[in-house]
């Protein structure tokens, strides 16, 4: 494993010590935590916006906080789950008075932690809600419950509930808002080649020099199908045709298009990407009014992208245009 | 070779005609050329910026084409020197009367291209001048010529450049302040993998499990040092001394600095580096007061990084924070 890090034990801190020195007029560290906040939180009068989940994903989450988008994110150890008092730590560091909105990506452990500090503020006064990311269409649904995963369009939603906060919207308000926004944005992604977690020191799968995985999430395992390498015009359109599937864009006439790299792709295989999904969907008749290309949830040194499609209306197109100062967002 | 590309020909292209639709608001292409041009040039009564260079080194340069930065810039083939039709295409068009000045990366190809513009230019009634960007401390000079390679450096050039040709500096002066600039900034790089280009299909040069190399440049090529894999500390220090014990760095007091990404390299690795690099300069008294981490000048999909130092003044602060639309600037 070649990596440019002291040791996977110090690798998150280090990194968190850099990114509050960098964006030092935005953010700040929560002593002794591995948690991100705003540097003017609390905010009064207003919502707190908490995300958090393993590290290996950046700039997500902690680029995102920031006026006009999340109030704090707490970061795990790579691809685990953050700490539970740590959690603690920063809601009781940004709560307003005004109630938390936990933005939480559609895993067990994620799901768990965030619920069990949800009950421990609740004894303590601290209103809390959830909403919870499951925009990966390559895991379905399995007996009735939501299988998919939260992936790139977490960001999307951290974006349209961060400007909601900032309008002042209710607790209630921003649920339905997060909620709405959920149900329109869908994720499908592909790699080229695998990542390694720093602590486990080797891949997940391996692939031959012209098999990619298809349907990957961003925790470093692999994809749902594994096919011959393609051209980039058979690859993105076979992956936005699995996406237009989806009964949420059979009516879609204006969208948001995210191409996300996860992390070891060039920023010219990107253009490629985008340059094909754009010249398909205007084949299509779909307007894509907002448009986003780089790296925003990634895996790591992952190499491969995802294309994320949010079906747009006048209420979400404001709050995606919405001014934001979170380092990170870019569109 | 597994990249998400249609073929290494249509490559450039491709992705040029993604880049424009993505900031149509900012930048269009000359037709028929690989030429980038701020959609409102000519910009009456201010100097032209041009620049050029191999593609692979996204967003360098077209991401740097904006107002407050560059008039325009030339793509050429993956690490390949740019057409000399498209740059005098290119320069008739966003010419203003006020003159041009090219921005050249120290490499024969490109100087040879851009010197026999200028000439043909002349000819035509069309005033210019050029400076040349050779931030890379790697290569040293041989036989009293100058062999250092433009590399990262060279995007904060732009930005300074840019910001004086926005304030309506003339030709000389803009010279003058790019050859100041040039003088006090230095690059420094490692690989912890190679890329590939793809009109080749293998890399340049390959690397053990536990090698590194120092001193590489931005066209695949190795490094001037093979040693063992370091930790990040261990590392950053060697290269900090190594660019700290240049003459131009013997009196600084503050400086900006750049930790560049050369393109699969996490975002979370660069964090570490940055974190490292500002201990060591804080350890050292020397103040950094103007912070950059991310992407700016790639090398494909190669692993590694680059540490770029430049010495600060009063004058350089100003042209540095000076505002800019150019979309990738990031500071």
């Amino acid at each position: 494993m070649k990596k440019i890090i002291n040791s996977p034990e110090t690798l998150v801190d280090e990194m968190l010590e850099g990114f509050v020195d960098l964006y030092a007029d935005i953010v700040a560290l929560v002593p002794g935590t591995r948690a991100i906040k705003r540097k003017d939180a609390p905010i009064s009068g207003k919502v707190a916006l908490i995300t958090g989940g393993g590290s290996g994903h950046e700039p997500a989450h902690a680029g995102f906080v920031g006026p006009g988008m999340l109030t704090g994110a707490i970061a795990g150890d790579v691809f685990t789950a953050p700490s539970l008092e740590h959690t603690l730590e920063l809601s009781k560091e940004v709560y307003s008075g005004e109630g938390i909105l936990y933005i939480i990506k559609n895993y067990a452990g994620d799901i768990l932690m965030f619920e069990t500090a949800m009950e421990m503020l609740e004894d303590e006064g601290i209103k809390s809600d959830k909403i919870i990311v499951h925009d990966d269409i390559a895991v379905d649904e399995e007996d009735g419950e939501i299988k998919r995963r939260g992936v790139a369009g977490t960001v999307l939603i951290h974006k349209i509930v961060g400007a909601g906060a900032d309008e002042g919207l209710s607790l209630n308000a921003l649920k339905d808002l997060g909620e709405k926004a959920i149900a329109r944005v869908r994720t499908y992604g592909m790699a080229l080649s695998p990542c390694v977690i720093p602590a486990r020191g080797e891949p997940n799968f391996t692939l031959g020099p012209d098999e990619i995985e298809i349907g990957i999430g961003i925790h470093g395992e692999p994809g749902v199908e594994r096919v011959k390498m393609q051209d980039a015009h058979t690859l993105v359109r076979s992956m936005m045709d699995k996406l237009l599937k989806e009964t949420v864009f059979a009516d879609a006439k204006e969208v948001l298009l995210m191409v996300n790299g996860m992390g070891a792709t060039p920023l010219m295989e990107l253009f490629v990407v985008f340059k094909e999904s754009i010249s398909y969907l205007k084949e299509l008749g779909i307007e894509v009014s907002r448009k986003m290309v780089g790296e925003y949830m990634t895996s790591l040194e992952m190499g491969g992208f995802s294309i994320t499609l949010l079906k747009l209306d006048e209420e979400l197109k404001h709050y995606i245009d919405y001014p934001t100062r979170a380092p990170a967002w870019r569109i």
